[in-house]
């Protein structure tokens, strides 16, 4: 398989003449993609029922005439004015009770029947008229569910919908008022018609209501996208896809990236550094040119499972982004080096967001691979430098990774509604699981917490997630790779509860968490022989073998070669032992590399990457800023 | 009289068959007393009209069979859902006007007369059933008026009620326009319905409204109580209480004691010290697993107070709780030095909060004496020993300190109605006030501002009372003991104004402040030969000894042997030097205490306490990390 | 020309026995003006259409009979209560959509027409009753537009005119979207009526839309106060003035100022340096009693400018004020140095806020000439002796600065609405360049952005003119100095877009801005021989000489004799270099002053003053703390 570039671009930005020069240096700049239509709803349909589908038409013949293969974009993200008007009350609420206006994107709340149709409709006359174009080849359901937080709504679609939800899963109002522990403050409903949204309560709601609600949020993001996928499946044979956003886990990408064929996701670095790393000030500075190097990664491993094995970057950064608190120029050859990294953990394409950058509207600093004045950017170079790299080396050879961590979202709406301590989150704790186990140059595969078959895997990590279902926890009990769970793994049922007998209560694992506590920032708890617990620790109950304590000789870390359980929130160095001793139980080696190299291990070949400003040496050769090498197994 | 224990009980939140198997632990324990009740209004009354009595008939019954008895709580803290619809106005409003809804607890208004008669009339049912119950021998009224910020309701009600309460106050719209000084901004009003409530306003609203809206909504809070008390008191004659918050200064709680037989409140030592202490991070760092070492008594000191000696802990953190930004445990042996504290300072019963803890709903991660699998958890132990360390003892023999400190609430609101600098509050000038009392080593007793008999007390410190009522300058102007005025003590007019001659105006004290200042927290104004003004400084013109000055010579403390006051806000070492010189002035003897140690006197003895974690000696001898101990007088 | 002093003065605050001794001490103290009813509407109207002006025709006439010249305000910005209920829809609405409510000032919506009519209304009568008035010797508008934040509104009214002035703007609906660039995410309008306010977007709203919404709210200030002038001329010869708010830049100064005869604004250090300077806090702790040495003498050379060189200070600081985070007393001294600095920038007068100090309603703790109880508070002592100095010494002769700097409303929207970084603006850019100016010594005019006659001038720094119109980019290519353009001058074209060619596209010097970035602030760009780039920085492309540049060689300032390019934004040193280097080039002198030491040139003399605490030594002789010198040329 050829791994493949691409870009976006928005012919209804630019004058229909340029159309054909455009996609001619696109092709002649080795790209093969171009994304296309996204936002362009009022082009299609300016006034409700009268439709412009023959700008469309040309623009696709232009690129396909081109050779290049269109990825089409349903717009539903950006609704036109008009369905305002027709559909007053389809805007999201936020927690405080305003609606949030037209005048940007995004404008919808999922759980609005009347959008849910209008959605509905433009895309089956979309997939109806395009099904069958030979040019495109792929397809885009609306763009980042999610971005600019809009799965969560507080609108009156939004509580009847969560009515219905409940009334669904839980058959009888009584059974609610159990699981939930409404007795607990007479929060007790006597119909689900009395069930209202858990914001603006006069102190926290139940978690099991938040809980709840937030699987309710995510389950009308599955069912909106599902409906697009039904229309356009029926027309076209062209795979579809979805295009994420970076640390975007309000809804279950899992769920619905079942119903896609490709998973894709939006890869901004420099801005997530910013914006959503949640790194201190120290690593921020350093990395502000070329990013966090684990966190891209990351999501490369995270939707190369949501895709089930096929993935793209379908938004590369290729300059400085315009929405972060301070938007930097990347390093020269970083573009290159995410490109490769990309490829390095199996995306099959990696498109650069944008074409050309627009002087008009929100992104106009939001770089582009052509200026304003269509002179090439910066970024341009380096993509064509990858283009040329990729005709000319051999293809990525994808490999199970030794090591499997769990995501589970629902484990982080667990922690968002729970956290417990101020800035603990769920995400942050599998993540940094995730530096870890890079710091160590361990290849790691992100698993679903519906994954059932860990053949292969050596080192398997749950940490977090708060409701062990029944048929993951029976599959980690019969793993054959040691299986390192906690801190919080099985803390709750599925309905919020603690559980009797206290968790985690797992077979074979004399372990119970009897007391639990968070810790200001500033009160590290230390390890005995290096390391510290942060911010979360439990108080373990266990006769197992101990394999970290604290210096009081509290139990930390305990287990055997088949499984351990760690009751804390571990700081680098402590999760770097960790890493270390369960590794070498688990006979998975491991690296020392130099700060900021990362290495990824493919079939056939090792990636190395250099993520900082300097010249580095490394086992595999030294590495100027920004470089990279693959080198044979 | 024995000084007891207990603990809170939800028989609601568990089935029936361990009601009895609880009460035996709950006297197997030790304790005496067993608050139930205050949450169960869902469980008591599940549809309007239709009530469910039997099953706390039969906890009562429980209870009370295994020699435990009963305080009773009204329920009136969590109306059901059905309110919500019987009287949708009912919710309280917050300051940007939106309804603080249904879903948690406290979601009512005041002033809202249609739940006031709910209220009525539910306690009305439960006094006449349970007024008479041989096991019922105390009452608790609602649960922790405030908490959550809900005294202030910018509702429609509220504002309704404000316009009675200012018709009544001021009888005609001109007084009031003087009062206030409406001329200032044409913010005069033709009639009291042209009075709005003090929130949105373009920029502050004028002191004087807030003033009166901050009085009236306290006197709601009285009066919402009153109206339980009457319907208790005719059908019962046990002691009527009510359990207050830590820091919930939104209401007067002297006025609203006057009508119960007995002040509670509900300590959290390592919560407040996160939330409401106000500390430092170094300190809160220091005493993160033990508390503040002065908070918890000052509470109990002033609800002494407000019980006009009859006073308890009706809940007592017995581990981490769930709601502080961290939530860390208690150092071992703190469950016991509080509960120890609290009797030292007079408490007739400490109960534990909660029995034990809940597996659902908002407080599943607050620990109880149980764990949530029944087994006990930490406090148990530490009660226990207390339980059997009171039957050893003498009892506890209460005596008049030394020392006097006003506390009013009304300057508490005025303080935060106009601060005049950042994070300058009543509450904490009085508390450091309080603090310097303890690290010399003095009982204190807090006293209101309608105390007139300060007959015993050989010091007394009225710091920041802004307006100073006649009833009370005139009482501390032939007080016996040195009196200690200011900063702003007197500042203000009944009404909110500077009044004329400028304050303090003290009889037999030639000073005047003429101007006053706030300070960055960076600009400390140095003392002569120690400490510093931080934060407040006061311009006094004045004739009298001066005792405290700036280095550059400008008077802060000024007096003779019978008053003085203090123009400014001192830093600790500031008020370490007031207090000594004060006390010598007042033949107080002082002492020099360890860091974190403390001591309170009684009529017969002397009561230590370690709050550090830390081994320390004291003239009392050598105290291990929590550590007590009792030295006969 | 003889400089005057003045003060405030609120007749209906006080009992009227007391207005001729009040009238009578002004005088004595030397001073000429007092401005008095601008919040005095409910005194004149208590009741719709019931007028009271008795008592403001007897004010008028004690404080005539005293030989005061008397400055009559229009009660404008305290609409009485009665007009809520006539005009219930006239309040404010802030970006959450909640009204701004009565119980302050200000509490109306520029765009609301029927308070529009109220205000002309009531100037219409004010103006015709005493626009003879011997003893009105001057007139204000309102009283601070735009203070509290009161320029924009999100309310209904402002909705309806922005459409309409949108209608007038742009002619059709597809000019306005194609100027925004509305296609980009299908925010393509069909009609004006269709276009919201850009409140509550889901994420940022178009910047085009954000802008012309503040420049819609601008005119409508502009709008609003035409109405009161034309009313007062028509009746009146005295000069009209509004008292302007230190840095409220939200509608143009200049614009509105057209309408006046002199400009007036009110100054406040000590409050300011808290509140609006943005400095950090060791320059906020070094001037907390003087304020900062530059923020004044800014504002003092912006209303000369729109005042078209007429222009006072309508409110001195004479003490400590309410408003602020920290309010402290200002070092003694001060009150006489700020007085003569804005006399030495030109000031016609200095009025002192306020005459005595008000022991009711918001401000009871902003200090006055006296004492609440009408002693004389510190301030007296030091007018007085302006008076008394004023009266002995020459007049301060005007002159052209040899500097101009290009003072620019509508690039401050724009900066506001696209800052690219946190904390970057466009005052903190141009008053960084006014600091650098006056730290050389160099005195400074500031001009507005449609001057075009730039002769006199050697040196014309214009950074940061997002849109530069034609015929300032015409008048400055042909002005005689050496003009400094940049950071972003020329970025935008009227609409908000960038324009191609990129900027700044600048007749005679070849630099293009092709990409840019904004920085962290703890990761500064060395400059060359000293200096960095902070915040901001433009990658140049251009064969113009290298003025600046980073330590790695690229370009920061370009240029030549005529005219340079700044692509940064400097950090003081940097800026300190750039204007030496641009000064020697220009041939403008500079001087190295000791911190904290300031100078002002007149045609005659310069004047020195030490803004520190500390004596301090100038080429003027030796300074003491707050000093003041003078010295003929």
């Amino acid at each position: 398989m050829k791994r493949t570039l691409g870009t976006c671009y928005y012919p209804e930005h630019w004058p229909e003449e340029i159309w054909q020069e455009d996609a001619r240096r696109m092709a002649d700049a080795g790209l093969t993609w171009v994304r296309i239509g996204e936002f362009s709803w009022s082009k299609i349909e300016p006034t409700p029922g009268v439709l412009h589908w023959d700008w469309l038409d040309r623009a696709i013949d232009v690129l396909g005439a081109a050779g290049l293969k269109v990825v089409l974009g349903t717009p539903t993200a950006t609704p036109p004015r008009w369905m305002i008007d027709k559909h007053p009350d389809m805007l999201a609420v936020d927690a405080d009770g305003n609606p949030r206006k037209f005048g940007s994107r995004r404008h919808y709340c999922f759980s609005h029947l009347g959008y849910r149709d209008e959605s509905h409709r433009i895309t089956r006359m979309m997939a109806q008229r395009y099904g069958q174009n030979p040019h495109v080849a792929a397809w885009q359901t609306d763009n980042e569910y999610g971005c600019h937080d809009t799965v969560i709504s507080y609108s009156n679609a939004a509580r009847d919908g969560f009515r219905l939800w409940l009334a669904d899963r839980y058959g009888d109002i009584d059974t609610l008022n159990t699981a939930w522990g409404n007795i607990f403050w007479s929060m007790e409903y006597r119909s689900f018609d009395e069930v209202d949204l858990p914001n603006l309560t006069v102190t926290e709601p139940n978690p099991a209501h938040m809980q709840d609600f937030r699987r309710y949020s995510s389950d009308m993001v599955v069912r909106f996208n599902k409906v697009q996928v039904a229309e356009i499946a029926a027309a076209s044979s062209a795979p579809i896809s979805h295009n994420y956003m970076g640390r975007v886990t309000e809804f279950d990408h899992f769920k619905l990236g079942k119903d896609l064929q490709i998973a894709t996701w939006d890869s901004y670095p420099l801005g997530f550094l910013e914006d959503r790393v949640g790194a201190d000030a120290a690593h921020q500075r350093a990395y502000a040119r070329q990013g966090d190097p684990d966190f891209q990664a990351f999501h490369h491993d995270l939707y190369r499972a949501v895709g089930r094995g096929r993935w793209w970057v379908m938004e590369q950064q290729p300059g400085p982004v315009n929405w972060a608190p301070y938007n930097p120029s990347p390093l020269p050859g970083m573009v290159r080096l995410w490109t490769w990294e990309a490829f390095a953990h199996g995306a099959e394409a990696v498109c650069y967001f944008r074409w050309r950058q627009a002087p008009f509207a929100q992104e106009q600093l939001h770089a582009g691979l052509l200026r304003p004045d269509s002179e090439d950017a910066p970024a341009m170079a380096e993509a064509q430098q990858v283009a040329t790299e990729l005709a000319d080396a051999p293809d990525v050879q994808p490999a199970q990774a030794p090591v499997a961590l769990v995501f589970d979202y629902d484990a982080d709406w667990a922690w968002t509604t729970q956290p417990h301590g101020v800035g603990l989150s769920y995400f942050g704790l599998v993540f940094e699981h995730y530096k870890a186990l890079r710091r160590a140059g361990i290849s790691v595969d992100i698993v679903p917490p519906n994954h059932t078959d860990f053949t292969g895997y050596q080192l398997i990590f749950a940490p977090g997630v708060m409701h062990l279902p029944d048929a993951l926890r029976s599959a980690l009990s019969g793993a054959e790779g040691h299986v390192c769970y906690g801190p919080r793994t099985g803390a709750r049922d599925a309905g919020f509860k603690i559980p009797v007998p206290l968790p985690p209560a797992l077979d074979g694992l004399d372990v119970t968490v009897t007391r639990l506590e968070s810790l200001r920032p500033d009160m590290p708890v230390a390890l005995k022989d290096g390391g510290a617990v942060t911010g979360y620790l439990e108080e373990l109950e266990t006769t197992a073998p101990m394999l970290l304590e604290t210096q009081d000789g509290a139990p930390v870390l305990v287990g055997d070669a088949a499984q351990s359980y760690c009751g804390a929130w571990l700081d680098a160095t402590g999760l770097d032992r960790l890493v270390a001793l369960l590794a070498e139980m688990a006979s998975v080696p491991i690296l020392t590399l130099p700060e900021g190299v990362r290495t990824r291990r493919t079939a056939t070949e090792e990636f190395w990457f250099n993520h900082t400003d300097q010249q580095v040496d490394t086992p595999a050769g030294t590495l100027p800023p920004a470089g990279i090498t693959r080198r044979p197994l």
